[in-house]
């Protein structure tokens, strides 16, 4: 896509509420907007490069004030208290009502993507996402890097961008060392903050039983999920 | 329990429906009444409980005929063909309807039961089973012993033995080395018949993708499923 094509596409994905794509789309025309700019002999075309490059900063800058205040504004409207080695609380069970055909963007911090379990718990939470929300489109992951040597987390978190690709989804990975927030953020306003994130179940004990699969059945380590609604 | 303790349940349990629990318990309670006899001296006592023993053992082989002719007469009510390479057919997709809250007893014959993922198809189907069938008492296992030496096998089945024990299911475990259909049945009179049984799912590919937990994103092998009810 050329730069008219991809502000044209950051355009609509704004409207439609897409904003986590859009300001991506945005940043990405302004750089080949601004690489033209330079490269214009043409002093009028240039000028005519700039005003455009303003006006696309404007309209990013604007959506990013929106994202950020959807994160730090907003009401409670749900607490969980997950007692020590509680059974029933899956994702399904814990939020799976936010998730909704109104879903069409997912920000997910989660601070720890290292061990084989922790992957599971991605992948379940994604596939719950993937089933309830049908308008789903984006998702963003933020996380620490493994200091690990021959870690595989990004093999492995490539191989989960692959599967949701193959679903019209993309999967925009980043690292951040200084993460310590966990939260699930709907751009439907809902913000899903849990103190575990989503690694609050225990193993299961022996390995071959009820809640090998199904959460439902698995013990919880103590924690609480708090459920926001942010005032725009 | 003795021996009357037992009978009375055994009838209770064969009034309820309750098939396959009410079979054993009069098997039990025969055999002991059986070694009641033998070591009664007088002879008018020994005759009561030779008369007792007819009559049991009438009503378990009346009670038998009747679990026999649940799995040779019925109607076809669905056929599902899954082709190579679909997706959409878990457990639940495929026949979680027809497990209900009146569904008490449960049948299941399954050959392999060896590897791991034949261990956790196994549990998948059962934490279906706990979640749906909210009157579940009783689930009857029949497969081959696995011939590796030093094989987990037995201690695996008892490990979801204990674990369906603690939700009050009991899991009686019987080893044939003639099996050879595989099928599920309930005491409602519904047989689901799977050419490949609970085996019927791809490996997921890579590992850490959408399908891991959740079955309707997994790749399935071709096969059919037929589901029949009985005609009693």
């Amino acid at each position: 896509m050329n730069a008219r094509e991809i502000l044209i596409k950051a355009c609509e994905f704004d409207k439609a509420g897409r904003r986590l794509e859009a300001f991506n789309l945005y940043f990405d025309g302004i750089q080949i907007l601004n690489d033209l700019a330079k490269a214009e002999k043409d002093e009028a075309k240039k000028q005519h490069f700039k005003a455009k490059i303003e006006e696309y900063i404007n309209r990013a800058e604007h959506l990013k004030k929106s994202i950020q205040r959807n994160c730090t504004r907003g009401e409670l409207v749900e607490r969980i208290l997950i007692m020590e080695g509680a059974t029933g609380h899956s994702y399904k069970s814990l939020f799976g009502k936010y998730l909704t055909n109104d879903v069409k963007e997912i920000e997910i911090a989660e601070t720890y993507l290292r061990e084989h379990y922790q992957f599971q718990n991605l992948i379940i939470f994604l596939e719950l996402c993937v089933k309830k929300c049908r308008n789903l489109k984006y998702v963003k992951l933020t996380t620490k890097t493994d200091p690990k040597p021959m870690s595989d987390q990004k093999k492995n978190l490539e191989a989960i961008q692959n599967s949701l690709l193959s679903k019209g989804i993309t999967l925009a990975i980043e690292f951040s060392e200084t993460l310590h927030d966990r939260e699930i953020i709907l751009n439907t306003g809902f913000i899903i903050k849990i103190g575990r994130g989503l690694h609050y179940f225990k193993a299961p004990n022996p390995k071959y039983s009820l809640g090998l699969c199904d959460f439902d059945f698995r013990e919880c380590f103590e924690t609480t999920a708090d459920i926001f609604k942010c005032t725009l």
